[in-house]
């Protein structure tokens, strides 16, 4: 891989920074300029080591940039892009960080037009429990997976690049086409969030609330563990995804449609089929994934 | 509380076990008698000086019994009550330890009717990863709830023996209607078991599960957990108390309705009320929840 000359990262955050420490930690990069809303967190990056300088405009950020990372907070995406569409070049490489694909990518096809050869979306399954440039460090994306979306438009070099950046950070690529990767996130991430959700705001409201409460024990925890995530950002991914989402919502209200036929008729035989499919399928997953940790989400 | 002179424990188990074990810990009880189907568990239960004695009939085992436990498998319930009826005195005090309260009673209806002011339902609400004679302790109820659900028939005094035997066992009791006592568990450990098992067969038996799998991470682990658990005994649950099961997961169903309706018109600020909501319930739970070790299921 030829070395980056010119980074510029947009959101200088746990994911951003991180990303800028382990291409500095690879040897890959030779310059790592940040740029982004908050001056307090651009200084502190500074502050750290994680860039090398702050940018001030969009302009002076990408002059000669060869790859951009876009991690900004989700609701800016749009307004980033928007920002950055007049200054850049042909040649510059873009990928992003988001957890959703088809909204990032719908903003990149409004604002990014003429530079979609370069415009690869990505996403890299990587989390800590804190937040910030302060928790930025440069194995977090060891033996993490990224997945990258290529659009049709996008030139197999700019592709290539994407991929070898990331995999510099110590990542393991898995490409697949946009949709592919909201429907699968939607399934295995946003949906039981969803869910946890819901079974907890369903009982809470209820006028008994609190004797359910006393008589939830480890199952109920740790279904709804995932209750306690963040509301505002659970939100924003929801919505972003709400297509993809609502596909998987409505296969598993299909799944529970059949269970319901189950009990109303007593089939005790044909749950017990259902409960040893499914504990099968995840005990055989469980032993697999011992091998990977689990990243946080 | 006066001492049991005879106890009688069917199905000398886990529970069972635990329960002899933690009344002679108190030294709340003189001669216990085990009961069941399994020679080899009663000879076992004598090797480990969990009973003193083991009965061959119900005819013996019943004769000048003070206090009966009935702790037999699920599917055992029935045959049990209906063999020992013609052996019950009119002052022994049944009760039992099934985590259903419906079924049970509806058993102890047709089989015990005669009986029936002597015979209290419970529930203790306590688990061990093993189960067992070898797995029985004397501490296993310490702390630990016990839900008793009086019938109308009771008299105080059977209710007050039953109360008192799991309190000497270091239990806490819970007194409730035997209807709220399956819609409590219904809501906060059946459906959610149900919910966990639909979701990982749902996507266990789609083309590309090994890929969905592939990307679940630390959420999907803790949601999916419970669908880890044993299909027979969860399908036994799940039967025995579908109308109540039935019941909560309309209640469920309909909140997914509401959450669709938001997804669907992209209603990100009630999405995230809903959310707030259910974060602030669920961790105020878990902080109560900390002083109180949650119990296997």
């Amino acid at each position: 891989m030829n070395p980056i000359r010119k980074l510029v990262i947009c959101g200088v955050g746990l994911i951003g920074g991180s990303f800028a420490l382990a291409l500095r930690r690879a040897g890959m990069v030779r310059r790592i300029v940040g740029v982004g809303r908050s001056q307090h967190s651009l200084d502190r990056a500074i502050e750290l080591g994680v860039v090398d300088e702050v940018a001030h405009s969009w302009a002076d950020a990408l002059d000669g940039a060869d790859l951009v990372l876009l991690a900004p907070p989700v609701g800016q995406m749009d307004a980033v892009m928007q920002a950055m569409a007049p200054h850049l070049a042909a040649d510059t490489v873009v990928t992003d960080a988001g957890s959703t694909k088809r909204d990032v990518i719908e903003a990149m096809y409004r604002h990014l037009g003429p530079n979609l050869a370069h415009v690869v979306p990505s996403h890299p399954i990587a989390g800590a429990e804190k937040s910030g440039v302060d928790a930025a460090f440069d194995a977090l994306y060891d033996g993490r997976k990224v997945v990258v979306t290529p659009l049709p438009e996008n030139e197999p070099a700019a592709v290539l690049r994407v991929r070898e950046a990331w995999e510099a950070c110590g990542a393991v690529i898995h490409e697949m086409p946009p949709h592919d990767h909201d429907r699968v996130f939607a399934a295995v991430s946003h949906l039981p969030h969803l869910l946890a959700f819901g079974l907890v705001h369903d009982l809470a409201g209820r006028a008994n609330a609190e004797q359910l409460f006393g008589f939830a024990a480890s199952g109920f925890r740790d279904f709804t563990r995932i209750a306690g995530s963040h509301p505002e950002m659970w939100r924003d991914i929801c919505i972003a995804n709400r297509q993809a989402l609502l596909g998987e919502l409505d296969q598993y209200l299909a799944e529970l449609a059949y269970l319901r036929a189950l009990l109303l008729s007593g089939d005790g035989e044909r749950l017990e089929q259902h409960f040893s499919q499914a504990r099968d399928a995840r005990n055989a997953w469980a032993e697999r994934a011992l091998t990977e940790p689990a990243v946080p989400e």
